[in-house]
């Protein structure tokens, strides 16, 4: 493996598996609660690992927020889009303006939205609200030579990890990631085809929308630049610096910041679902801290989600990014920390059927 | 089909089809906004239901409410539940108390609980918050003879048309229907083998959590149940009579009122399932105004779903009733419509890539 920055070496080296005892714990409780064992299913399960995660029993119930990272790609200029470049800063704006699909759906479950400027093609000047970690103007073209250079790929990730630190210090306790950035599917089956070895035809889908034609070339491109590149599999940084982007790598970095943090991270579409093959293949036990939110419609997720041994909350044929999956898994999240925390025991109610409580195997 | 009395005939009299030509308008106004077209997946859906359904452009954000349903199962004397009937009215108690995971999960949407005795054993007197509408104490043990009375089953149905009347009247726009009776998935498995032309075993699941024992019982009891009753499937109010409970009949008439007030109903879990096998059976155009929520652990769910045409939108193994998933699907409901009234569009935004937005086939 490439050389890591000690910045991220002491972020990997402090995170530690999530706490089984905490899990069981948690496990103990929810059994005591008016209800059958086990019958509030995944809810439990997020609940119990919510505990495990924050060694926290009663849980506090968690501010959540959600982190929009942008950037742009230089591979975009082979037509991979159903939009033109031009459209991530627009929507850097709209999430500013609170008009996106993200700002909708992060207030419907009570998150804050932070959007972060990793490395959009055009100089945004001091925009209010924006978080400006511009690492450059887009990446390049990965079809001509890598999307980055290795030390930008560090980089991306220390900022990723920093954004994770400034959350938890403001008391944030939950982190869906999510982002935007036009040719990024492209880069990210770049990534899920390296990272997975699948082939590229099988992690690539249509993105926001292109037709049968642009998708063939769109496979093309992705075969051509994991040629051209030659990433590493066994190298994440490699893989990130030679087909990934500025936002990808924020994005490694939220997870690992995260799981050093012990907070939850919440992941969205296809394009987290990447970043997570990287992460995991720098640091194997950020896996407990990992929520999936969705199984996106863009056809690769499910081999990455697969591949990554993360079942999915929800199959709703989603595949819009920006972290609009995270928000509605978040919305889960807090059903089953509330039930953890909230509900009755038969005790306390004076319910009948204790006996009926067998514990589950833990 | 067995006489129907005036209050119900016009009731369903006065249910219309879903206005197609509404859905195609949300489905236009869901093309403007910034995102890629149809990239919210079954969130677009369910904005597009709710706008069909209550024929308002842009729509307002409905306050919903869940309405709990309780009675009490003759059959529950034949050790078919891990619970005694006990437990039913003191899950009344902890619904009122606010203690039980329908309040905690309300809560979380936004949405208000009413809890309804349809027929819970004991006589519960004046206790503050509980909506009285008692039917009987308990239905009789159907392996007997019938549950009830012809006369019941169509007042139990009324009470539930009522109960979605009175919600609309006070400003409700969506119902989302649960029930708490130990027995009811007993009760609810010999409907759906009815109603769906399935064989017990395979409409029949554990309930609340039986063992393999108590399970070829419970198999058997609905076997008998059937065998003696002989319920007809061509009508459903003498299959409510036979084998059914006065909490579920109060769920068809749920299904029915707020299909007549044109608003959504959103189903919990097998049990409601069940009731709206019988609600389709009386009138077909009752569907457009249903929404599915989860896909229950209790098999047999699955199969009714199949049965209605109706695709869950969350499969999380939740197997409580209450109206607990159905709390969860209006999450995802609300969500929708927020998208719709609240997103900026392309113009508004001025974001470039409208020509990208090829309207879907409608």
């Amino acid at each position: 493996m490439s050389k890591l920055s000690q910045f991220i070496q002491e972020a990997i080296a402090s995170i530690r598996p999530v706490r089984r005892d905490f899990h069981t714990r948690a496990k103990v409780a929810l059994n005591q609660l008016t209800k059958p064992v086990g019958s509030l299913g995944r809810l439990e399960e997020l609940a119990a690992q919510y505990v495990a995660i924050t060694q926290e029993i009663p849980p506090g119930m968690p501010e959540p927020v959600v982190l929009t990272l942008a950037a742009d790609h230089g591979v975009a200029r082979e037509g991979v889009s159903a939009y033109p470049s031009s459209v991530t800063v627009q929507m850097v704006m709209n999430f500013l303006n609170g008009g996106a699909a993200i700002n909708v759906l992060a207030k419907q479950v009570g998150a804050q939205v932070r959007v972060v400027d990793m490395g959009v093609e055009s100089d945004l000047g001091n925009l209010p609200g924006l978080l400006d970690h511009k690492i450059g103007l887009g990446t390049n073209n990965f079809v001509e030579g890598p999307a980055m250079s290795h030390e930008q790929a560090l980089q991306s990730i220390e900022v990723g990890i920093r954004l994770a630190r400034d959350a938890y210090a403001d008391g944030l306790r939950v982190i869906g990631i999510g982002e935007m950035g036009i040719g990024n599917t492209t880069s990210s089956s770049a990534i899920a085809a390296v990272m997975t070895a699948q082939s590229v035809a099988k992690v690539t889908g249509k993105g926001t929308g292109v037709d049968d034609e642009r998708f063939a070339k769109k496979v093309q491109i992705v075969e051509r630049g994991i040629k051209r590149n030659q990433p590493n599999a066994k190298d994440p940084v490699d893989v990130l610096a030679k087909v990934g982007g500025f936002e990808i790598g924020g994005l490694v970095g939220l997870i690992l910041g995260g799981a050093a943090c012990r907070i939850p991270v919440v992941l969205d579409g296809f394009i987290t679902g990447a970043a997570m093959t990287l992460a995991r293949a720098l640091v194997a036990d950020c896996h407990g801290y990992v929520i999936p939110s969705h199984c996106s419609a863009e056809s690769g997720h499910r081999c990455v989600l697969e591949h990554l041994g993360l079942q999915p909350l929800l199959d709703l044929d989603l595949r819009l990014g920006e972290g609009t999956g995270a928000c509605l898994a978040i919305g889960l999240l807090k059903a089953g920390i509330a039930c953890l925390r909230d509900m009755a025991t038969f005790d306390s109610a004076g319910v009948d059927g204790a006996e009926a409580v067998l514990p589950e195997p833990v």
